[in-house]
């Protein structure tokens, strides 16, 4: 069944109303009637089903069954600096799919962008759990400068800066147990004053392998081997 | 130094031109200036600095210094259904930057798709090979039916179907030794008898983790695993 997105649900509600934009999705594109039943997820675990009770002006559902599911263990964080929006949406959406329940966005020396515009961050992340049917949409955590960073994660306990192929591969250096988190620098990579201050607070240096990626596929990379070991 | 690309280099030529989307960057974009040092690349091993004679109306380059590079081992195939056009130019970028030595292109089942622009398709993983400064570029194979495919990578020792979490991950599965190759459907999966054809002709069923992926970011996951083991 289809996965729909409702940001709200309280324990009580018995009726709530979709957004604008999802409310369009259901009713323009896929042309659902009145009593079509459809899933929907609150993006914090809550699954519901429930039947379509009206369509306009903004779609109401009938909810006749409420799931919980369990939050993903071990939690996965993925770290990058700020890069070019376009790219920068694109990984938004892969990391979701890879089951990202993190994503750390980080002003850095080399980051020639910084800004974010949350509404359009949102609305990726959203279809991109909506298209993988999972029910828990990552946390977006912005910071405008290294240090916020490393005191926000500072109790992680697997995290590795991908540097570069003189360090050890990632793959090897994982643990079974415990949440990690892979950080990766923008375009034009972290300053060595960065890296530095990343080897200086817990983060293990590695390597994604022999060639030179953009930030973008390092980042999908690396979170394709934490998200398997 | 910036790489640029110059298809076919004899052994003899002291001086090359180089087309026109790669005479039009040097000179328009980056305004080199005669007299300059460039590199470049033919993408098949080869690997050569020069001095930029002339600018109009191509780039003309004398050749100063040349070497030659190993081809990759072992050999990383990645192959997939054909999807939509857009997604399927992203897959092409990051499995060149991943370091596919192969990519090949299945029309299957459920594959919407099958049309194949070569002239963009050869741009898009020339850019991928030079952001990546890399001198082999994957060889493009496209097939009109899975037969043809199998039968063209018959001799790759260790073939992996990525299907579902039913199967053993892909990670534990790989070999230290031989090329290896990881195949995806296409948006809709792979149909049983496909599988079940891929199955048959040595592939090995595996999983790529517990949440449905897009094809494209199945792909990329794939070879991000294929690469590092």
């Amino acid at each position: 069944m289809d996965l729909f997105f409702c940001p709200v649900v309280s324990e009580e509600a018995s009726v709530v109303t979709l957004d604008e934009f999802e409310s369009r999705h259901i009713a323009r594109t896929l042309r659902k009637k009145t009593g079509d039943r459809i899933a929907l997820t609150d993006g914090q675990g809550g699954h519901y089903s429930g039947e379509i009770t009206s369509l306009k002006p903004r779609v109401r559902v009938h909810i006749l069954e409420r799931t919980k599911h369990d939050a993903p263990q071990p939690a996965l964080h993925a770290a990058m600096g700020f890069i070019k929006p376009q790219r920068l949406e694109w990984a938004l959406e892969k990391v979701t799919e890879l089951g990202a329940t993190d994503i750390h966005l980080i002003r850095t020396e080399h980051s020639g962008y910084g800004s974010a515009n949350h509404g359009r961050f949102e609305k990726i992340l959203r279809q991109a759990l909506k298209q993988n049917q999972r029910f828990y949409l990552p946390a977006l955590h912005l910071y405008k400068h290294i240090h916020m960073f490393i005191a926000a994660v500072q109790a992680v306990p697997q995290k590795f800066v991908a540097v570069d192929a003189h360090f050890p591969p990632l793959a090897g250096e994982l643990q079974n147990e415990g949440d990690r988190l892979i950080c990766v620098g923008p375009e034009g990579g972290l300053s060595q004053t960065e890296i530095g201050l990343l080897q200086d607070n817990g983060f293990k240096a590695v390597s994604l392998g022999p060639s030179r990626l953009r930030a973008e596929t390092a980042l999908l990379a690396g979170l394709s081997i934490l998200r398997l070991l």
